[in-house]
């Protein structure tokens, strides 16, 4: 078996070295990943520019390609590029902070899943509820790996469905299970901070406060993830408004060019 | 009425000054776009760095805020920072080149649609289906001030739906109608063009050919388009895979942590 992995958060990251060395245990694993942090890229990719990559060692042995580009970026030229054996899986993480409500649409890391997807390979987004610097990664490795086991056994079902999966920062016997969820509608109470720099120029910082989350959804991934369960959230890049394509139908008759 | 106009093409796109000459007759238009082009950069926002934000004159006149940033942090910034009045619309266009099938996952004209309707504020995203140097904006800024006018009426039905609007590159009289039609399948063919620079080092090169359009569907945004309608796709951004999900709840009962 020959997995891809990648992330957003970069080549160095503690994240993706956790998810290589259990995920290694089942399958060849190819890293492609940013060279440099990605967070917030959404799902950018490179053509003005062209993509530099390099081999990457880690204490003197190969670890990986570098890329100076996006996590989709990587996903594609890992894919389409650096090997010519057949991907099985791309697994994308472990992110370091949560990917859940509104935030999915700005990730990195899930946007790198969801390229895996359209590239017609299954996927997983994994990322762990902490931004703490000494995180530990060792149970959400661990699980990723039971759940790359499930996925491969369920491929039929998940073909072209990006898994993204958040991990709670806890204790393994403080979890209290799995829940599939869905997307929740928590956002960000975002502000910006203005501020003049030596020359007179004005510039501005985005500040974000923790997520406000209002929706009492239960199935929402905000709520179970806040409630101590593993969210597992099925993706699609279908961004067809369906209910309101219906209703538009008779609307738009009054519209003339 | 007060407009928000943005692009993902740069603040000296000859779109967006189209657009802004066609839709202050109905309101009052800020412009807040990226100071260079922004092309395929998804919903990136920027957090790692600060925002740039300057006056940009044409012709001696005040004609908009340039922002060093993505379409997206020029709506966030835009709404949030830059003005005290309410934003009634975002209007992101007018697009060289179309935003159909896959790639409207990849745009930045329609994550800055995107971007305000998670903000509350209805949004369009309009696209010219031409990348030539002279194309002709006027028909296309024209259709978005009659589709401007329907959206205020029907706001309610529209509230929360970015709409990504297509306009064929013909004349009016080979204009076959109005679709309202959903996102399509089709992707681009792409491959990588692997290049050694001066150093030795290793680049690659995104290719993309033109869009195969196999799928079939006359629903879909790309043969409609093909077919020289005006294409209309409603928008959301929820990323949840709902029938997926109503299966996995099952299945997923196998998985232990």
């Amino acid at each position: 078996m020959h997995f891809l992995l990648t992330n957003d958060d970069g080549i160095y990251a503690t994240g993706l070295s956790s998810l290589k060395k259990e995920l290694s245990k089942e399958a060849e694993c190819l890293i492609v990943a940013p060279e440099r942090e990605q967070s917030a890229v959404g799902h950018a990719i490179t053509l003005s520019r062209p993509l530099m990559v390099r081999k990457f060692r880690k204490n003197g042995k190969f670890f990986g390609y570098a890329v100076a580009g996006t996590p989709a970026d990587c996903v594609k030229i890992g894919i389409k590029e650096l090997t010519d054996k057949p991907i099985d899986l791309v697994v994308s993480g472990i992110n370091l902070g949560p990917n859940v409500g509104i935030d999915v649409i700005y990730s990195g890391t899930v946007s790198a899943a969801t390229e895996a997807a359209i590239l017609g390979v299954s996927s997983l987004a994994i990322s762990l509820d902490t931004r703490s610097d000494d995180a530990d990664f060792s149970f959400a490795a661990k699980f990723a790996r039971k759940l790359v086991l499930f996925m491969l056994r369920h491929s039929s079902l998940l073909k072209g469905t990006p898994l993204n999966v958040n991990i709670p920062a806890v204790p393994k016997d403080q979890i209290k299970g799995v829940a599939v969820t869905r997307q929740g509608s928590a956002q960000m109470m975002e502000t910006f901070e203005r501020r003049v720099d030596p020359r007179e120029n004005i510039y501005y910082w985005l500040v974000a406060e923790s997520l406000t989350n209002t929706e009492g959804m239960t199935d929402s991934d905000t709520t179970a993830l806040k409630n101590g369960m593993i969210t597992i959230t099925p993706l699609h890049y279908d961004l067809t408004h369906y209910d309101v394509m219906a209703d538009l139908h008779e609307t738009m008759k009054e519209l003339t060019f």
